[in-house]
Formats: C-alpha cells, sequence, structure tokens
C-alpha cells in the first residue's frame, strides 16, 4: 500500500471515526483504525462494536485531487497515535507507506514516522444491513430530533431498554420517545419519504450522542436504514452505524395527561432562568428540588430551601393562569432539560394536580413534548 | 449592613478574590468570603491562608456611581453560593443587606436570596507587611517573569524550597530562578526603581501562577512590598498576599556552564514543533525521552524509538553548528517548556558534552537562560 494525501482531508475523516474509538474495547484490534486505499480512495473504519463509523474521501473532489494512489492496499494502525501524528506533521502532503510485515512509514516534509501495524484480515467486517426498511431525513431535523430526546434516557443498566430512544413510525409519523421513568420527551416529525411498513426499533442514546457530533447542520439529507439488530445512517462521506437494543419498549403514550387542572402560559427563557437561580442553593442536596406555586393571579413563585446554606424567591409574570391554585415540587434539572429541549419563546406547562405528571410544550409547536414526575414535598 | 451595587462590577472584583478560595482549607471560615462596607466603597477578602486577595470597588469610578452605601458594614458569605448567585442575577442592580442574626438577603429584580454569613471577626486579619522593602515593576513584566521561570519549579515536597521561585536583587539587577534539580529556568531584569538594600526570597509557584491570572497584561505598576514572612504585590484595586518560603534557597549560579564544546543555532519553533512530533510515540513512557544528534553540518536530528509503538525520526536545517559532533538525549517535555518560555525566534543552545547540563537562550537576548539536564542512553 502506498499513497499520498491532503493532510487537512486526511485529518477531516479521521476526526469522524475518531468518535467511535474508545480505549475501553475488549476486543485489541479494536483500538486501531482500519485504512484501505484503493483506485476509488480511502476508506476509514473505527468501531467500539456498538458503534461503527466508516468515512470516504475520494481521489478527487470538486476538482481537486486529494490522493495520488501509488498501491492499493489494507492496513491497521494504533488509532491514538495515528491520529496524533497526522495533527501534527509539518506539511499539508503526506505519503503513507505500508512495507513487508506491516511495516507503516507515514512521511511529510522531513518527518518520518514508523509505525507497526496490525492485520487487516483480522478487523471485523462491516455488519450487514439489509435495506428493506429505508428513510430518508434532513441532517438538521435529525440532529434536532436527538438534541430533544435523548438526553431523557436512563442512565443506569437496570432496565436496558431505557437507554435508549424509541423511534417508532406510524401513520406516516416518526414519534421519537425517551424515558427513565422519572421523565420523558417526545418528538413528532413527519418525514417527506417514508417506508411502506411500520416500525419500531430503540437506539442506544450513547450511538444518538457520537450520531448528533458527526451530522452537519445542514439540510443534506441522511438515508437510514435499518434491519432487526443494526441502524445505519448513511450521508454523502460517512457510514454510521449503530447497534440497536433488544426487547419491547414500554407504551409511553398512556402516562400523557389529557386533562388538565391548571395551565400556565410563560416565557421558556424567564422560568429556565428563575430555576436556575432558585436551584442554585438546592444542588448541594442529592435532588436538587425546587418548588412552583401559582396561586396568585399571574404571578408565578419558584423557590427553594436549604436549611444549612439559606433559601431563594423568585417570582415570574405568567401569560396566562387558568383553572386551580397549585403548589408542586420537581426536580430543578428535569424541568431546565425539558426547557432547553422545548428553546421556545412562550411555552405551556399543564398540570393535573400535586401529585400527578405535569407536561411542557411550545405554544405556537406540538411537536416536542415534555413529561416530568413531580416530587412530594407538600 | 445594606448597599447596592452594580452586578458586573461586583462580579469583576469577585473573580479576583474566588482565585485564593480553596475548598480544602483546615479553617472553616476560608470557605468564605469577608465582605465589608464603608463610606469609601467595598472591599472583599478571600484565602487560603498561603495567598489572600483583597479586592476594593471604590463608591464612584470615572465619575459613575457603582456603590450606594446605606449601612456600614461587615459579613462573610459562602464563597461558592455568592458567587455562583451573583453570577446568575436577573438585573445589574444588587442590594445586599444584613439583618440581626448575620441573615443576608440579596435582592436583585424578582429574585430574592437568604444566606446565613458567618461572623466577620472570626475572620484571620490581613498580614502585617512592614513596607521596609519595596519596589515597582509593569504588571506585564511580572507576567513575562513568572512564565518563563515557573514551570521549572518542582513538584515534589521532598525539598519544599523548590518548589517556589527565587527573586534575588543584587547590584540593581533582579534575578529570578526556578528549578526542580533536573532543569532550570532563570529570567533577568532590571526593575526602574528598586530598594536599596539587596534581597532574596522565595515565593511559592502556585502564588505566582494564581498572581498571573489576576494581573492585567498591562504596563500598569504593581508595588511589590516584603518582608520576612509575606510579599504583597499591590495594583490599583488588588491587594496579593503570598506566604515566603522559608530556608536557603540553592546557589544555582556554578550550574551554568561556562565553555561549550558545540553550539547550535536554529529557529526555534522548528525545533519545538520537531520536538514535539519527534515525542509522540513516546509519552507512554514515563520519561517521554528523545534523541538529540549533530553530526552532520547543519542538520539536526531528533528521533525517538519506543519498540512495542513505532520510531520517529525528524531532521531540521540549524543555521549554524559548531564545535564537536554530538549525540545526547533529553526528557522532551523539559526541552518543550525552555522552548515555549524563550519564544524567540532563533535561539542558542549550548552543551558541554554528552552527560553535561546544556543551556537554551534567545540569539539577541541574554534575559532569559533555560538549562536542561540531560539523560544517559546512548
Amino acid at each position: 500500500m502506498k499513497f499520498e494525501i491532503m493532510r487537512d482531508k486526511l485529518l477531516e475523516g479521521l476526526s469522524d471515526v475518531m468518535k467511535a474509538i474508545s480505549q475501553k474495547v475488549t476486543i485489541p484490534i479494536l483500538t486501531g483504525i482500519k485504512i484501505e486505499v484503493n483506485e476509488k480512495g480511502l476508506q476509514m473504519t473505527g468501531s467500539d462494536s456498538d458503534i461503527t463509523i466508516c468515512t470516504s474521501i475520494p481521489v478527487e473532489q470538486d476538482g481537486e485531487q486529494i490522493i495520488q494512489v501509488m498501491e492499493s492496499g489494507m492496513i491497521v494502525l494504533q488509532a491514538k497515535f495515528f491520529s496524533e501524528i497526522v495533527r501534527k506533521l509539518p506539511t499539508n502532503e503526506v505519503v503513507i507507506e505500508v512495507t513487508e510485515g506491516m511495516h507503516t512509514h507515514i512521511r511529510s516534509g522531513k518527518s518520518e514516522f514508523h509505525l507497526i501495524g496490525s492485520d487487516p484480515y483480522e478487523y471485523p467486517v462491516l455488519p450487514e444491513v439489509s435495506d428493506e426498511h429505508r428513510m430518508s431525513l434532513p441532517s438538521d431535523l435529525i440532529k434536532s430530533v436527538i438534541r430533544e430526546t435523548v438526553f431523557a434516557v436512563s442512565q443506569h443498566e437496570t432496565r436496558p431498554i431505557l437507554t435508549g430512544v424509541h423511534w417508532e413510525l406510524k401513520d406516516g409519523e416518526l414519534v421519537c420517545v425517551a424515558t427513565d421513568s422519572h421523565r420523558l420527551a417526545s418528538r413528532k416529525t413527519r418525514p417527506e419519504q417514508v417506508p411502506e411498513q411500520p416500525f419500531s426499533i430503540v437506539i442506544p442514546g450513547k450511538s444518538l450522542q457520537e450520531l448528533n457530533k458527526i451530522l452537519p447542520d445542514t439540510l443534506e439529507p441522511v438515508e437510514i436504514i435499518f434491519a432487526d439488530q443494526q441502524v445505519l445512517f448513511k450521508t454523502r462521506n460517512v457510514l454510521f452505524y449503530s447497534r440497536l437494543l433488544e426487547g419491547n419498549y414500554p407504551d409511553t403514550s398512556r402516562l400523557i395527561p389529557s386533562e388538565y387542572k391548571t395551565s400556565v402560559t410563560v416565557n421558556g427563557k424567564q422560568l429556565l432562568q428563575a430555576i436556575d437561580r432558585a436551584s442554585l442553593l438546592a444542588r448541594e442536596d442529592r435532588n436538587n428540588i425546587v418548588r412552583f406555586s401559582a396561586e396568585g393571579g399571574n404571578t408565578l413563585e419558584v423557590s427553594s430551601n436549604s436549611p444549612e446554606v439559606g433559601k431563594v424567591e423568585e417570582l415570574i409574570e405568567a401569560q396566562e393562569v387558568t383553572g386551580e391554585e397549585l403548589k408542586i415540587s420537581f426536580s430543578a434539572k428535569y424541568m431546565m432539560d425539558a426547557l432547553k429541549a422545548i428553546d421556545g419563546q412562550n411555552i405551556e406547562v399543564h398540570f393535573t394536580g400535586t401529585m400527578r405528571p405535569f407536561i411542557l410544550k411550545a405554544t405556537d409547536n406540538d411537536s416536542i413534548l415534555q413529561l416530568i414526575l413531580p416530587v412530594r414535598t407538600y
């Protein structure tokens, strides 16, 4: 194998692949990156067995020659060293050559690196994803869907299925739901092109977080192809594979109340900042609980009390308060996560009593719904 | 105590004082900030017993009223909570009031915080520094002196005196030296206004690092006042006290060779980058050693070899190489620290043989000198 490549393009592809690399893998070869070069260009693959990322760099792009292939071939190089070397090379031209015994030479300017590679035939093959189910979504929409749901997945392995986000397609609508059983985040969207059959998959939260880092904030279409155990997100130059979680996701639709006793319309940013301040003194406590009350006209009060430190009282003018008077307590962290996900000018909060879950949504948009279970303190 | 203050000014002063706050203090009251307000303005003090920082905010500055004092007084507030609260207040007007029983109220917009303060009379008094020795240096010069020396202090408490930087005034010249006994950094400067008597003090490295964060990058004069056990750096609004290290600093002048066998003149940045790359594969090893050789005309070679990972070879064209051929090994980290401190276009490296310390300095400037002990590998 021997080729010359532009360092900045190599670095670009490498930084995507590196997102799949973990030092904690049990299969030693997965600490490496598989590099394959042929007349079409360069392919690099990184994997931690749950996630596999594969980037392609074409020989030519936009009329510019990026790679000059002298000899096709494959090698696996230690990801950590290879990426650090490429990052620090002195010039933008890099020659990579593999000689006998997997000796790999990386030359740039007056620098020469010599790494001992590993056998590329020992590297796991890419997962096979039959393309029976596929749909396409704009990249920036996928990023929004991830940001608005993934924070609510469970961090505990006691119910592994809850560490993923449930993506379900029904009647042409894609519903994405995450819950850790104390709160729930839901996002609906109608893809332009949908598969004929309904589907239901659970994608690990961690995979979606890495996917979010790789996808561009553009309208570029991303193809999503899924089979029983794998999902593949496909952009122009990147293949992102993730393992799916096995098992049935709980039916969460019946958790969402449809009748309300108290409803509040308020500026989302004001409420977020007030809760942030109210929780300042409560952060030491395990639960980080704030109290919320709507008892006098349109004035809301958010407060907290930590006997050893002090207390905080925040008043907020709501646009509208309807229904019964209310006193309720909840996790400041969950509330702030939910408000950040909605990120709306004006939001509605609908309560069904002190001990029942309440929901949040934007006043002008039904696609995002956030649900939080209160805490008993009053 | 009751006063109103502009939040941004309060925050500015607070961020300096917070640099002295440590959660690891043994005296509980030092987790707090002492706040004192009188007709002149506001004074805040933070301390970890080694360092004490005291900032003043005047009632009026540049014709603008910053503080309105309704009632003088003092209180000690938990530093962590107080600074977080001030940072997140909703408006730029803050009213702070202490009522009976050290109950402290912080009001801004529709937020009200209530903290339980501590007795200000339990807070340690400021160190007394008699002003028999004093001099003045521009703030940016002090920052340079710190950056060029402090990295070389010892990180180990086996010889406590080496954890500080030695500041010595002799014949009108201030010489600042740090060494961890494997390398040495020295910086000379001639202050415009010097005390009549020579002096010799050892300032803890940690204090100088905090001082560097507080001082502005301007020509503003800083007064330096020192006594037997304390040094005080005084700017317009900040008093920075540091404990001094006790004991005699070793005489380091005899370590510095005055005769050389091999001398090299080379671009400092090129050498720094080459050593950075050459050490990439050696970082796992405890010592992070690179080899350096000057054996063929003006071409220098920097290389390293980590049997399990691979090897690197770097060639650098020097401007000039004089004297004997040389092969030497040294810590890449020490060399990079020294090159960063000199930060010169062209640097000179003078060697006195494979096992003798070598020195680095800028070609056009004698004020900084760096010394490194080699490692035996050849």
